[in-house]
């Protein structure tokens, strides 16, 4: 294992490749030289990079205690006293700076602007006696092509990188209720794949190099599997926010879209709304979901922007009645590799003796028709303006992204022939409503992929995460605690390829190479029930832990 | 005046106008031979005929003062037994089909069908000893292309006739609230104009026939300001349901989209979601607004349609506060004739004293440049699709269609144009939350359009209804009372046109021509505010009518 810096990114013409020399010694400029590593490590790196902040020095008692808190306990202990948001932020920024060189997670990193945004906030509760919102102090990552007024942004096109002259809406409310932003994270070129290559690298992840953090949020994954951030602020419209936190054995949630303020937000395709951006938390416990979501609900942003439904997320009291989970083990098209499986076995068995849970036998409806469609809904153009945006920059194509808006699976457009589209998308959404509604189920626990973290490059299948996207059910994934294991996660004897999909997925599995991944579960709900999904998160993962 | 049988139809080649001879035939021959109105009458009408179903003697003491009964009224009456559900329906029939010899507003008639559904529920009355649904026995009128199982149905293009294998959720929905149906109610062709001309005829303004009822849902206003229904169904993506309402001196709201089901109403070009089409109740007093959207809320229907936005409308107590009401006078773009201005003039002297409101004036926010936006969104393709409905039908374009459908304001698009303007359409949206915001209004009160009812033919501005479909705000219309006057309403002395739809709309006002329309306002609200403005509509008609 290599140092990141040698580690492949995209090509392109001269122009491009001289500009991207400059964008990546800017962003190597901006980690402070006492907080870098010695080659001597990174040269000679583990496959699990995670105990690295703790055992190489860098880090102070306090530094690694802090950064072992999650959201809500920062929150909490700040808003008691017990701790400063300068103390706060500065432990999170130095452990980004570490997970930074480890896993090549960032894309802009301003823990100078942070401290002092810490210290006016440290200021004004010991001045009031008061927090000055809900998340006073509370450090946050960010996506990188999520505006920050005065820092770098992109959709991971180099012709589309420039500093932001404002904060996009939920920044602005973020900063309201007391958040600071300390660094930007990467995402892949165009931010339409679920691995995380672009002009500023690739992104590792931390359990196991061989393997991809995810993406589109990738950064995210990394940044905060390594706990270099406790709370990172994802996009999601094909798995974005999941697929990393599946990846890395975090907790993300992907809400109902346009339940959270996403005006501003950067994007390479403006107004092709067929399928919906959604954005959301990614975090390092379940709880932190619910802390994020009550903040931005408490600020009442549809007010000002009347593209939001203003559908609060009010979690349930489900303690007096059972929860009707669904169970689907696949989607008829892919069938997941081993180590999903087992946790699912597992889940399975758990939860079908539990007394306050009635598990039913979960079929999934038609995923290929709806895989097939998000997947031409998002490139209507056939990748017209991919290209264009590419051409621009001097860019090369990923392979995932050339992939991805590749014929058979889109097609260049006209008016009827987007209507028509469209009217498949909407078709397809009553049909699932209704099956759905004969299962009967309150939530769906089913795989968050087609495996654990994928090896590089090989990301294809998002089909157990856009399909929700499609029809806009929340959809949120969690650590199981379990991790790939080579001595029980061992190669099927025999297999039958559902779909070419499969066949693919299938000849991907060694179980050697996926030593130490982290195995996660996603759960799903009826479209708007996001505070139903929350509520029914706790439980289950109670009784899959118990 | 001439009997409707010799009024205008869609033209079209031969096979269309055979079809068309069979059409009207079937539809003459609906209506009950007991019912018809004599020749003597029909070819010598007055231009307001509302006063006919009363004087003609074909209905009773007792059938005239149930038609003279709201529908919260008639739910009312039959849920304390003072009303049987076949009583209801038989009077409201009878009257329906004097009203369609006046005006030509009805498109398919099956009394007997709903005697025999009414006399079910006064059954199951008898037998429960309760109502089958909050309301149970109330008689329906629903605009042609919402389906009803068995029922003639189609998008007035002639090639889209059909009889409907199923009810739309709608309608199920509905019948299962205890509603009944009986008459089926003309559209423009296509639904798309907002006059009401089809291949069914013309339908008329019942108190001036010079002018038109209105459209898309036309037959609905004729019908309801005949009294042959109390509770009309329509749809309304441009103003659709309001222009009716406002023209025939109704009560009509366009709800926020998507909040109300639409599944399984027809259209013409599916897939085209630019704009969402709304669906909401038309109706002869504020209340039964009220009742209509109680009782569908009160069904779940988000459950099984995930397209839908589960807030319900919920009206709030304004008792305890001022009412801010910012009040439109003109959009910057067309001057409403005489009649509107002085109904707002009167309003605005009204309001400015009202103890219980705070009156401010509402600056439009570039409605011209929103106008433009919609217009291009209904025609993606550049009425292409249009087309080829005529051509499916043999059958011609009526003027004003054509007129929609035509460049500038439309355009055929490809797969980036279609984004480019929903991107404008976004960025309008965001401006205009704004601009909204910053004027800080409850509610704004403006004109329904520019100018009562309007002559046959004339209807070409729509901006004072489509920008609020643009915008997705919930907008209501109401009568005022008055009636455009001759001796009042005099043409200005001077006038100096802001665009040249203010030239056109000015070129087509005479005072003479216009006696006796109702004159309307509309009252709009926040996306999502409907249950607001339904309590400020309350409020502001008590201050204007007092």
């Amino acid at each position: 294992m290599s140092s990141i810096s040698s580690l492949p990114v995209v090509t392109g013409n001269a122009a491009f490749t001289a500009k991207v020399s400059d964008v990546r010694e800017r962003l190597e400029s901006q980690i402070p030289t006492t907080l870098r590593l010695p080659s001597s490590l990174l040269d000679n790196l583990p496959l699990d990079v995670t105990g690295i902040p703790e055992s190489c020095g860098l880090l102070s008692e306090n530094e690694l205690a802090i950064t072992d808190l999650d959201a809500t306990a920062v929150c909490d202990k700040i808003a008691k006293g017990e701790l400063t948001a300068v103390d706060t932020v500065t432990a999170f920024g130095k452990r980004a700076a570490i997970a930074h060189q480890l896993t090549a997670c960032l894309t802009d990193y301003f823990l100078d602007v942070a401290i002092a945004q810490a210290q006016e906030l440290d200021d004004y509760f010991k001045r009031e006696g008061k927090v000055f919102g809900p998340l006073h102090g509370l450090p946050i990552s960010v996506k990188d092509h999520i505006p920050i007024r005065g820092r770098w942004c992109s959709v991971s096109f180099l012709s589309t990188l420039a500093v932001s002259t404002e904060d996009c809406d939920m920044i602005r409310i973020l900063r309201s209720l007391g958040a600071i932003f300390y660094v930007k994270t990467t995402q892949p070129q165009g931010g339409m794949t679920l691995e995380c290559l672009s002009f500023y690298g690739r992104t590792l992840n931390p359990y196991n190099s061989n393997l991809t953090a995810g993406g589109s949020t990738g950064g995210e994954g990394a940044l905060l599997a390594m706990k270099g951030s406790c709370m990172g602020l994802g996009t999601d419209a094909g798995g974005s926010i999941r697929a990393p936190c599946a990846n890395c054995g975090l907790y993300g949630i992907c809400p109902t879209a346009k339940t959270l303020p996403t005006r501003g937000y950067t994007w390479f395709q403006y107004g092709a709304d067929g399928v919906s951006q959604s954005t959301g938390p990614m975090c390092r416990s379940a709880r932190d979901m619910k802390t994020f979501l009550h903040a931005i609900n408490s600020a009442g942003a549809a007010l000002s922007d009347s593209s939001l439904i203003p559908i609060p997320c009010a979690v349930p009291d489900l303690s007096q009645r059972k929860l009707r989970v669904g169970i689907m083990t696949h989607d008829n098209v892919v069938l997941p590799h081993p180590p999903i499986l087992r946790a699912l076995e597992i889940a399975k068995q758990k939860l079908s003796v539990a007394p306050n849970i009635e598990l039913i036998e979960y079929i999934p409806y038609d995923h290929d028709r709806g895989y097939n469609i998000i997947r031409e809904t998002y490139f209507e153009d056939g990748g017209q303006i991919v290209r264009r945006h590419l051409d621009a920059g001097g860019e090369n194509i990923t392979p995932l992204l050339e992939w991805a808006i590749s014929p058979p699976f889109t097609k260049d457009h006209d008016a009827a022939g987007i209507h028509a589209l469209r009217n498949e998308r909407d078709k397809y959404r009553f049909n699932y409503s209704d099956h759905w509604n004969i299962a009967g189920c309150d939530v769906v626990l089913c795989p968050p992929g087609p495996g654990t973290a994928g090896l590089h490059e090989t990301m294809k299948y998002w089909g157990y995460l856009a399909i929700w996207n499609l029809l806009d059910y929340p959809g949120l994934v969690f650590p199981t605690g379990l991790k790939a294991d080579p001595s029980i996660d061992v190669i099927r004897e025999s297999f039958e390829p559902m779909s070419d999909s499969d066949q693919y997925n299938n000849s991907l599995y060694d179980p050697e190479l996926f030593v130490g991944a982290p195995i996660s579960l996603q759960l799903v709900a009826r479209r708007f029930n996001d505070g139903l999904l929350l509520a029914a998160q706790e439980i289950i993962e109670k009784v899959i832990k118990s």
